[in-house]
């Protein structure tokens, strides 16, 4: 059975964009539309909002990261060749991840100075991002890689999405700094210890 | 009228797709951001989502559900020709369900322990599997599979179908243990039964 | 400006498939999950959701008539040459119809017996055909037909959206008894003389 | 790394029409269903729904609106030759705006006699105009635009796009004449010079 299997890549690819499509728009649904005591008075409203604006600054920047790894995705996908059942279940992985996104933003949103919002978060960004660099690897092992790349484009992809997750261990570790002290630096040392390896396994990937 | 009428496969798998990701993105909105009395605290806001972890669970559940269910509906509907009327109303039929399935995870997700809510939401599920059993019967019937698609790749993908329902009918079972033990027994005698027919029946369906 | 303007037809029929896909799966989002005072009774659940029978009744009824309207539109659709300025007018008209149309879904759900949910309900299904029929109508007089599609189909397909519009009003005025005698009489008569159209202009149309 | 990047343009286009059709579908999400203390009282079903005839009434200008800004987007992107990372973070900034366009305009239909409603839903529309005229001009500042496009083409596009950004800020004054008398008469100067600017730089633009 799983020796025949395959599914168009035309459909995760349409599954994928709807998906981001709707968890963007959805991300701004926890924008609430505040109650006022009077209608006419932009003074309450404005007051109103002002509470809000940790939920937009979080709408935009957890718009931003959707728009990362829905651009990461396809600049990965337009790589292979095929979807086989182990591409599938990273992609399904993937998705389920990111439809949770908008739940962990607006938890972040509403309460950024709750440490456990936070904690909820950022670890769910750092799951996408691993999901992202399971799918290539696998598809690299599994031989999925589309004839036309080459083996230095598909070594500079991992290595890109290696120095992506360091990165993103350098920017935790400044949130861990509300936490502990001593997971910053192992973030920190992570992080550095990736981008290293993102320079040296360039050509081992082939 | 009916002579003349068909739907372009591509538009009907848009709407699929379309209502796959707003289904799996849905889900996720029954997860509610708590109201907390301090918005710093850690733990009450632990506290909080400790109430919504089956919540949670259900969505995860549901997603994989979902996925394959996706799965399985592109499988088929890569070895028909083209949609006719009987084939539309299966798959409207099949999307109605779908779009009617985050409602079945939100009440089994809030109320878990709920035999009701189990009730709803597990026959659902039988009656999507039904549906996708039946699209693919008819489609059999009414000669519209590719004629790049040998007889006995239809004749695996039928009894595919037999057995994922038997699977199901097995699953079954063991939630129908809280409800009645006569039930219990009957689902596992059926789910023995299609698995059977689907080893036998595998030639007569060409 | 407006001779050169032009749409391709794919961006169009994608917004669509989108705008339906997300109607059809808004609609179940009225039905919502009911908060009970002991999680684990299976009947106050049940007690409950018979509350809401008339909302998921409502729900697949509601359903079945975007799935009608979906299946129209791409029918008549695939016979147009190109999206000029009047038809996109038309069918942005027809779209914000549809996406209105959830709204008055819930509120017929909601109150199934209120005599003014129902003279919004009835009437937006009597909109959004109206439009659909002008759609194909437009794109009659404008020769945005394509040149594949014969004229004796043209006629068939405008009559066949005549006789469609014919047998809504026919329904209406069975809603109409509850209203007004007159007023059905009048629905009665005016889907007669329609439906005779439909079967007198067939030649009229090319 | 810059320098290879591209992204297939029919994947944001999926993007761009998949966040639209659910911007769409969202608008009305803001119109409740009202709770009757009487289920079968037309007359007071009439008397809630007249409370939302302002959120009614916005949710089909503000569809209008996302219609212009979709029909706008795809004609410009139909003579785009390839996204690269400065178009693709203009597109995103235009998917954030238009993502967040429903919010405004349910504060908007809520409060419509509201200063600050208004002062946001109108500059955000502004905003839309603005980013849209940045992707256009990005575009053909780095050579993106399509061999098939003439000169000439390209300058009427960016003459349009600023004659459209011209009628926004004559609209724009009306509304300004509520705030102030001298904003009023800054943007009917600003109007017209943007108008005067379209029509004499056509030949500069290539």
């Amino acid at each position: 059975m799983h020796s025949t299997f395959h599914l168009h890549k035309s459909r995760l690819e349409a599954l994928v964009d709807g998906v981001f499509a709707i968890a963007m728009t959805i991300l701004v649904l926890e924008v609430k539309v505040p109650t006022l005591s009077d209608p006419h008075s932009a003074s309450e409203l404005g007051h109103a909002l002002a509470h809000d604006v940790s939920v937009i600054g979080a709408y935009f920047f957890s718009f931003a990261m959707l728009g990362i790894f829905w651009i990461w995705h396809h600049r990965l996908a337009a790589k292979i060749k095929e979807i086989d059942l182990p591409l599938l279940v990273c992609s399904l992985t993937f998705l389920s991840l990111v439809c949770f996104f908008p739940f962990a933003a607006a938890l972040f949103g509403r309460y950024p100075s709750n440490v456990l919002a936070l904690m909820i978060y950022v670890p769910l960004i750092g799951l996408i991002l691993v999901s992202q660099l399971l799918f290539f690897w696998v598809a690299v092992r599994r031989h999925q890689i589309l004839d036309t790349v080459s083996a230095s484009e598909v070594a500079s992809a991992h290595s890109r999405n290696l120095q992506g997750f360091s990165a993103y261990l350098f920017g935790l570790s400044f949130s861990m700094l509300r936490m502990n002290i001593s997971l910053t630096v192992i973030c920190i040392l992570a992080s550095g210890f990736i981008f290293w390896r993102s320079r040296v396994s360039k050509i081992q990937v082939t």
